[in-house]
């Protein structure tokens, strides 16, 4: 068996949001015994992260952290056509990926205790964001 | 063909844990000819790297350079509940992934000669991690 | 359906090595409807990223970055046989990963507009490298 969704995610800006809940509904819906979920968005400025759920403060340090890493507005770089944070967007993508799969077992997603799916969205200001899960198994 | 393992690792605290052999273990008792073995670690604070595996050296400076990169007890992070590595174990498994998947091909891991699959625990204290391998092919 | 593919690539030293139309190539033989093709590069000093594909100053500037982020020659690092790029080239490997899956739809990788499919060669001098593709779908 394997099929896909498309999921399309508005966002409100630069942060992480939660689509553990939609990935979920997907794999659940599929009734697996055994298998994998893929999940992939089409974007090189936002990315997927696996963060830690239950305490929002890890996703503020989180993105205190990139910020730091990867300044907007630095002068290193010279792909500055939509802003001081377009590159800087690429970056933290590349360094945090567009690509995760995650084991699939009766019908649910395999997942740490503590363990949540978070879009990625780099880009100070809003976009609408298009995510694709594949799912195989048995 | 479909299947999964369950792996426990206990470890002594942080740094890199060489799972190699075990992972090779379960893929050449599936015999297949050609297919896929994905590697999840189901915690926040620890994550799957693909390191060079004849030099110990190399898992000392990567050891080190995420110790630089990302220092425990910075005072950027407000999430300290479990030490000052707390927060700094979240972001080294970000940066480094918590899912990995390697080729197989003819009841192996089709890995370079200088690959090796190394759990990278990021706290400071010993832990016991799960991980999960999905195998399938034909 | 699951089949694989080795792709060799000669690089020039250090940089990004546009490999999205080899891969299309291997997806569009399989004539699948829905699958994943997974990307491996079996060596631990080059990897695979995802970057924007249309303004090559994107990828000047991600070169920029990963030569400040991980100073070739650093005083850091014990590792150092092969040179001072060496190490670095070890750990630019681990940061941006020698593993990518990508979605397939309709015979063709479901990319998004932006999104090229690199080789990242991480040491100064020019090298072979090999890539495993292996795709599966229906």
């Amino acid at each position: 068996m394997m099929e896909q969704h498309r999921l399309t995610l508005q966002t409100r800006g630069r942060g992480t949001y939660d689509i553990t809940r939609q990935v979920r509904d997907c794999v659940r819906g599929t009734g697996l015994r055994i298998g994998l979920c893929h999940i992939f968005v089409q974007h090189t400025s936002a990315s997927l992260v696996l963060c830690e759920n239950a305490d929002p403060t890890v996703r503020r340090d989180l993105e205190a952290f990139m910020s730091r890493l990867v300044p907007d507005g630095d002068r290193l770089f010279d792909h500055t056509d939509e802003g001081p944070d377009d590159m800087p967007a690429h970056l933290r993508a590349i360094l945090t990926n567009m690509d995760l799969t995650v084991p699939v077992r009766d019908g649910d997603c395999l997942l740490g205790t503590w363990q949540g799916i978070y879009l990625y969205e780099h880009r100070a200001h809003p976009h609408q964001r298009r995510i694709t899960l594949t799912i195989n198994g048995d």
